[in-house]
């Protein structure tokens, strides 16, 4: 074992744990730059394999990352990762080996890039087909500044399908400013990809030999030497018979770029030489490599989707740790249980088909489950468009993805009315993704619509029984819950339209719950009935419209009323009770005018109070 | 004068006041079809001149809608127009022409597609970009059915720049289901667009003679008939020097369409031609037609961003009737004089330059004022970008509009703690535009965003006063202003940041307002003061922070509270004050839970009770 303390480093016995800046690798042969990609990998995996995390996609770009950073200057030049999930390899060689381990923990690394971390890291990028935007700024600012440094934006084929990038494409080719924009093709966002765009490229993909090398690349090769060897694609002059191959080229030359492969993403010495090429040329460039998702390991090679996003696993056979049922996994199977009684019944998702319990449905119904693929405002639409087409969609999505599709809420479901149902997973505070994933506005944002009805179980049982009443409605619908363990009930629920249900009896204080925190609001009842203070539970099942009966029928009497809801509170279910009970003492338990940092589930309902110590505290402090 | 009761109608002699359905046109000649868009045209200028509305893109649609009625069978075939404001000549030809003079009126007809108007308006489609996704449902929902009615979607080259366009484009294109998209070009969305695909556009119309024909748009034309001397445009197959032509075309090959044009839009024969024969065609297709915004009417062909919506105007000499400064023209005065001092500052919108006041700055500082069209997502990522990069961004879009980019404010700006201006213009309720374009929403959805702060100013003084504070601020900030002749204040406003205003003193009622209703709240505060009720009125100033402060010090002692906000109560100002005095009787005045429909600034306002008489109602019938 070398001493790590070693503070010169030679350039051939370069170890990543040595590696403080990126400066470094400058000096570094391309042969050497190979090792330390496989040591990157190895961090990866082995971490990834402890605290759960982003692999599959970091094993894909590891080569890429390090090309960029032998070619360009971070952080003087600006590299913007889309989705930023894939920024494991960055954060290795932009001095985070030490904190590498504390990834996704509380206090620790995030799992995307995040500015107050290190210079390198310019943006906060965990929602996707934000990033050439962001570039188009960073360019424009230069401009206007008078700079001259390099603009790189790495965006997937995943976030390619996102309205946003094209729109940023569109403005970036009208500019003809310098930016590179590489295209990162796996074949996958988080899903597989679709749309026409992607299946051109498979199609592309499968004429290929990846060995055709047309005369412009040659040409474009001979002013860069001998790299001819490791050509897999074609440039775009190419007067060649292969019709796709010119189109796919031609998509990107349309919008105003340059387009240069595709070439291999697991060659480093191949991308240097082209970065180096690339990096004095003049106006919008976008060069094509091709990666494989999950690439050195053999588990998510295989299963690229399952270890897109992987809770802790052993590393020895892949395997994940067990748990019990989740929300998403019970909304899958409800839902597959009535698409089998009601073939009006189908359901659409933006690239989260796996992680929102729909591959359930799937397997069986493989024409009524719809993967849209990163397009939440058109996953919207297209649901208002099916249900005035006689169907019965139902849109499933995370909650902070859904965010993206507020104005079609808004303009196509709400004010037609349209029977539409919002499966609304990630709900509330979410564990390990950081701010950038929080679920905490959906209760907010939705309760402003009018003609929304919002339901929110507190265990499996509920959530089965909520989504029979959204499709019976024949009106917008929302149902949310979180990443978690569902609670599972000890009876079947019955669930009765706008009404909530008293759970328990108690004289002194009332609190009004929504959602999956059931178990910690019934414990903070038990806690307190032991030193004297009775609660009565109303579980509200509904954020709107809130049953004012119940609510004031239970608060009648009582000297305080405490509200919980896993949500901001601003706009949300306790804000309106504390607005409406005006004769008694209200005090709203929820997520406070911030957006959650990174932490587990339990830790951070515990810092909102949203556990069993911090609701039974907030209770005996106000009683 | 013809009689007009004649119910047995002549194909010689038909008359647009006379036409109850569109299958009365499957008998007309296409000669006869020119007479009647020439009285489409006239009803839609006489009209317009005196009711206001959209004018230059319904004289530019006018003879692509009678094609389109003559070949397809309304409303079994569907109709979906992207943006739904050039639906007048649909509106003319399914049977409105009766109601057509009370086209924006309160209880009238609406300016855009309004499902329960007629059965052959399907969907409001009031914001650009939903129009293909829509589509794309009713063409799925087509499919799961088992039907085969035919389904068109009518996009702008405006509409065609919002990422949610690509998202459904990709999404049909690779579904290979029947549908057919017209691509109706006059190379404007509200403002000319921008962007490279519209530039290329321009470039190749430069090029074009109108005259090429190539082999393969020839071949189709020998099917076709007798048509040849129509044609201005290329097939895609062509093999052409003309470059910029291929890679038009190949744009939509690329996403999946067979594409056909570009041909003259107003010419009816040639158009029937065409669409007859693509009814016939298997998948997804493009016709791509040329038209002239404001066609037929001088002054609109002349400036047809002028007379994209307009009020009122006199027909004669094209004249609009004067009014004194609107917000929108305070906020490009202000930002015009902020920026001749500080060059950081830079403003960008999304195709709405001239309605919200930037064509005044743009003037002076054509670099620093950017369009990017249709794109709000990109708009505020694009924001954070050029904040990122050292400049100081404002955002100015229409409250509707702004909904778009609801995730984009939350993820890229508010986490980020980005210092970006949002100036929302066409805040609260909006005149005669109706459901799909009210600004009722931006004061909830923004007070829950974190480190968001949050103006409306009262007058014009205030408006410029909270301009300086904003781009001082170094956070986000937006302000919010309706569409209205702007309060004038008789002297300058001094804003304290984070400070409400007492603006009058009285000891029974306290009433706390935010934004441009100061009028109707003092009018009201004098009308009360003259039947013994002494009211204290609070200008808020700040929705987010509010200046609890003040407000506790005014309410102390009060009987009543009743806050005053031009935005819907769910998440609003009043509802928040309301929860925070619970001493105190608090009665909210706003939007609650409705989208206003159609009608003039006043209609509404007085609709929620935001006039003086309401608010003095309000508060009598409360005190």
């Amino acid at each position: 074992m070398k001493n790590i303390s070693t503070s010169v480093i030679s350039c051939d016995e370069m170890k990543l744990e040595e590696l403080k800046s990126p400066a470094q690798l400058k000096e570094i042969t391309n042969g050497k730059l190979d090792s330390l990609a496989k040591e990157i990998r190895q961090k990866i995996i082995k971490t990834v394999a402890e605290t759960g995390g982003h692999l599959a996609s970091n094993l894909g770009i590891t080569e890429l990352t390090i090309a960029l950073h032998k070619v360009y200057d971070s952080p003087a030049d600006k590299f913007i990762f889309d989705v930023g999930h894939q920024c494991y390899p960055h954060k290795l060689l932009t001095g985070r080996y030490e904190m590498f381990d504390t990834l996704r923990k509380t206090g620790g690394m995030s799992g995307y890039p995040h500015p107050s971390e290190s210079p390198h890291d310019h943006y906060h990028t965990g929602h996707a087909s934000t990033a050439l935007s962001l570039a188009a700024g960073e360019v424009l600012g230069r401009k206007l500044k008078g700079k001259n440094h390099h603009v790189v934006g790495i965006v997937g084929d995943g976030s390619l399908t996102g309205g946003e990038s094209f729109e940023a494409l569109n403005h970036l080719g009208s500019l003809g400013e310098n930016v590179l924009v590489i295209l990162n093709d796996n074949q996958m966002s988080i899903s597989p990809s679709v749309g026409a765009l992607s299946l051109l490229t498979n199609k592309f993909r499968a004429s290929l030999t990846y060995r055709a090398v047309s005369r412009n690349i040659g040409n474009f090769l001979s002013k860069l030497g001998g790299f001819g060897e490791w050509v897999v694609g074609v440039g775009i002059r190419i007067k060649s018979a292969l019709k796709r191959i010119l189109m796919k080229n031609q998509y990107f030359e349309q919008l105003g770029f340059r387009y240069y492969g595709p070439i291999d993403g697991h060659n480093i010495g191949l991308m240097v030489a082209f970065l180096k090429r690339i990096k004095k040329m003049k106006g919008p460039i976008l060069l094509h490599i091709i990666t494989k998702k999950g690439k050195g390991y053999k588990y998510a090679e295989d299963g690229p989707t399952e270890f897109h996003g992987t809770p802790p696993f052993e590393k020895g056979n892949g395997h994940k740790a067990k748990s019990s049922r989740s929300y998403s996994k019970v909304f899958g199977e409800s839902l597959a249980a009535l698409m089998e009684k009601d073939d009006r019944i189908v359901a659409i998702s933006s690239a989260m088909v796996e992680g929102t319990g729909l591959s359930i449905p799937k397997s069986k119904f493989p024409k009524r489950v719809i993967d849209v693929g990163i397009a939440e405002p058109h996953s919207v639409s297209l649901a208002c468009g099916l249900a005035s087409a006689g169907m019965k969609p139902v849109v499933a999505l995370y909650s902070t993805f859904l965010q993206r599709s507020f104005d079609q809420i808004i303009h196509d479901v709400s004010l037609m009315k349209q029977p539409v149902v919002f499966a609304i997973d990630r709900a509330g505070v979410v564990p390990a993704d950081g701010p950038t994933h929080q679920g905490i506005f959906d209760l907010s944002y939705l309760s402003m619509i009018p003609d929304m009805t919002i339901m929110a179980p507190s265990t499996s049982s509920e959530l089965d029984e909520m989504l029979k009443l959204a499709f019976s409605l024949g009106s917008p619908v929302a149902i949310r819950y979180p990443k978690d363990k569902s609670n599972e009930a000890d009876e079947p629920a019955e669930v009765r339209l706008f009404k909530a249900k008293k759970e328990r009896s108690g004289e002194n204080v009332l609190v009004c719950y929504i959602g999956a925190v059931s178990l910690q609001v019934h414990a903070a009842a038990l806690l307190l009935s032991q030193i004297g203070i009775e609660c009565e539970v109303l579980n509200l099942r509904f954020a709107k419209p809130i049953d004012w009966e119940s609510v004031k029928n239970s608060a009648e009497g009582k000297k305080l009323v405490i509200t919980v809801e896993d949500g901001i509170i601003s706009g949300g279910v306790g804000e309106k009770i504390k607005a409406e009970l005006t004769d008694t003492k209200v005090v709203n338990i929820g997520v406070n005018d911030e957006i959650p940092p990174v932490g587990t589930r339990a830790e951070l309902l515990a810092r909102y109070n949203l556990d069993s110590a911090g609701i039974a505290k907030v209770i005996q402090e106000n009683v």
